[in-house]
């Protein structure tokens, strides 16, 4: 997505006047402040604003537990005691405000996390650009011959090109007939919130997206995994980045035990005290159902 | 929405079969329950289940106020007076689950109430049914020259007719080439979650959305209101014909204080105490915007 | 907490009428349905409605899934397919109204969980009855000596006299006052908004509760947990057998891959595997801190 | 309440290191930060971190819309008009942090608003400072007589000092015996989760609450109307100065709209258009009940 020159100085612009603040400032995080990263092929992600930092998340842990905490001895080792344990409160004291320009199937997935606030580009009151999402060659993938919701192998020669053309051709005619039906040109034209209808979802949209750190870090655990579609997967991975960079105490106690981390059940966990016990356990002897016996093989092995 | 027969089989059997129970129960909720009202030309809204009714309302109330309310002299005196003085906890204690089958141009406004449970059919997972909505003359309106968020005159004649074509066109072309993405006839067939976004926002989706009755009153405000799009005002008043079956005493405080109230800023209102001392008052001696001062004027004229 | 007759008569009422209904009905929870059950000293739980079974969660699921959930052979292992990923939507279509009578202090633990619907007696308009949590002699812990958050071994002899008199003389002391404060007796009475500051936390107030089966199940974890106080631990396993018998299915799948389920760090499942191929770890050459390393000891032995 | 020389330093240091950031800064919010604004007698509000500025709501407000917003001439009309029609989302695009101290019985009400993050001081954890809520004399009220849920005229005399007298003692007393419970000078010490439960509910406790403007405007809207509890109101009241100094056009559309604004019933707007045309209009004729026909004289009287 190369920005306009407009945009480019925009940018620029917002960059070149720093004021003096009494809040707490993340020096990481000022760095990305208004700049575009790029995602996919039209996309970006852009910070607008955000508040706290990894201290701020200590200073909330502490009001909660007063002069208890002292003997934690220092802010990375509470940070990931209330990881562990599950303490969402002090993580809710940070928030950050992203400006997003996605597709609008990514968008679908996206507003299924409530605890958010929103403000989208409206088509009811105004015209989309022509922007479509085109699959780069490396992300047209078949469908999956063993899991319903996920891909397999990528498609190649003639199937890959007759696939693009049709995305291609049909964007392109959605588009001018959105315009034809809008135009004006001699006739009343149609009103927007009934022409944006004809657009496909690989169009582009555009908003404002506010959380806290909390909702996202459970936002960025289910949509960076790797059961994610590919197509939100790479805006979770991006603000991945710059959360490592806002809060990086916060960042590596999420990778640990979110991202990094495993849940076993109550079935499995019995299994696994019998392995280390030395017994050699088969999923016919574990109690576990093949997919959970499958599920779990993945952890250890 | 003509159902087919195994549709009306399911709906047959689902109210052939009372269960007798111990909660409350609202008659002329259960007369609802299950059958689908059509909406628009492939929609529907659907009772799936229930909890609650206007007893329901009064009961939690009564325990926050204690023997105090016993000088309330009845239920909807008291129901009234809550709606009056927006207490919203008691009307959360109702909750309903309907089942609608909606365009996902209408999807996407609606889920921006964000305090629901929704479970959505996923194309991710699953194919898409070919089922597009496609305006009634009656719908096909122009974009209005005063309004950039509004509807002007219906289109007629010859530019009607080209509108109504592209989105019938576009629509069945779309879905060909769904198809033919997916097909995997000597071929490897397209992702599905990547497939999907060939087509456009009319396609008509499906899910369960469950909300609580003060949240319910909220979206039938905003989605009820006269400045609602058509396509998802017309699945409000659906609802609200069922939620006045379900709640009749609440149904008509909320018609009373809500749909049919009105809100007047502190200017406006110094204004009306002018009037009715017997002032004419014009905008100009108003202090009011000319904007504030004809919204001003509508409310009593 | 023994009922007054008068109560004992509305409970029987109220189940002496069953009504037919074409919802889904739970038979487990019908048998609880408005019976009280006692908790602490003064305290109970009572449901007072309910909405959805096991076959609604199912349902929800194969709505997102469509036909593509097929080949899930049974509605248990979809149940426990959803609860091992974390897919809360389908939970959150069932929902549960509890009333429940509970000592302020752990009212103040409860209502941490925002997502949920409250209308609590108030003190404001009425008036408290003279009812107090007074710990029963083997709920009468003293301070834990290593956790901060937690209790040691139960007090006695002359300890635990002295402090429970303290907490009987103090609550009937604070509730004589309060009644005199309010006294109309030949004076004004303090406001009833006022007159309650005086009364202690171990007072009891009720409060009716509704909430979905996902965030219930959350509330569950983490209260009837074992670091729980044992004051809300108690009304949360009294929940949990009312749980158990209104979604069999989904209350199995929680207890074995949430109560029972432990997590795992991405340092500690490197341990294991470690420990699973041979070799002998201990916290010195595990990369895991001293308290990291005593949590995930306490897995495995 | 006088604060400490540790706090009155620690303020200091706070306030005297300005960093450079490329966030919105709102320079009236720059003057609060950090500062403790006095409320009731040991009670505080202070602003620890605040996100956006007016201008920040304009921002995700022409995100919406698009260049279709360019015709509303200037930021103040549109952030009322967004006011007007209960746009609530660009609202949402700010976000406060404050660190408050209050009594329990203050705080109960407080968290009803659940729609907001916070972090309390635990007193399972740790143990609570002697200050008790006290009323001065011109909050000492009656029960009012005609409302069961508000005040009527201040005690004076024997009755005041009667009723002072008894919320010091039993406060000291309550407080002492806390201690007492808690010693371990030769006992074990009563477990703090426990020993609280004696404490009464004018005790102060603290948290750090945040919420975005919008719902902040939800909380000032009920909480500094003339009907709230006087102790709850002086604390809305204190918050309402500070966000009229953040963002100074959102405060006064808030104002002229939500605090000054009333809203009318359908049958009372029909009533005002006959007295409008020239009508009188007595209750009688008003088509209103007693109840609410005062309160509909009320608006305009």
């Amino acid at each position: 997505m190369p920005l306009t020159p407009e945009q480019e100085a925009e940018i620029a612009a917002l960059r070149a006047a720093p004021q003096p603040t009494l809040r707490a400032v993340s020096p990481g995080m000022e760095a990305h402040l208004h700049r575009a990263i790029p995602v996919l092929d039209h996309g970006l992600v852009r910070v607008v604003d955000y508040m706290g930092d990894d201290a701020a998340i200590v200073q909330a842990a502490r009001v909660s537990y007063g002069a208890g905490t002292k003997h934690v001895s220092n802010d990375e080792g509470l940070i990931r005691y209330l990881m562990r344990h599950w303490h969402s409160t002090p993580f809710e004291m940070c928030e950050i405000k992203l400006h997003v320009k996605l597709p609008v199937f990514v968008a679908r997935q996206w507003i299924r996390h409530r605890t958010a606030n929103v403000n989208e580009y409206s088509a009811r009151y105004s015209i989309l650009d022509r922007e479509f999402y085109i699959p780069a060659p490396d992300a047209l993938a078949a469908q999956s011959t063993v899991n319903n919701q996920g891909r397999g192998a990528l498609l190649e020669g003639a199937e890959a090109a007759r696939v693009l053309e049709m995305l291609k051709a049909d964007s392109t005619r959605a588009y001018d007939h959105y315009e034809a039906m809008l135009s004006q040109d001699g006739q009343q034209g149609l009103a927007r919130e009934l022409a944006r209808m004809n657009l496909p979802m690989n169009i582009y949209t555009q908003w404002y997206w506010k959380t806290d750190l909390h909702n996202l870090f459970h936002f960025l655990r289910l949509r960076a995994d790797a059961h994610a579609q590919y197509e939100i997967r790479v805006y979770a991975e991006a603000i991945g980045k710059v959360v490592a960079d806002w809060v990086p105490l916060a960042w590596r106690a999420f990778c640990d035990y979110r991202i990094g981390g495993v849940t076993l059940s109550a079935p499995a966990l019995a299994c696994l005290k019998r392995m280390l016990a030395g017994e050699t356990v088969t999923q016919e002897t574990s109690g576990l159902s093949k997919r959970e016996w499958s599920e779990f093989r993945e952890f250890w092995t």
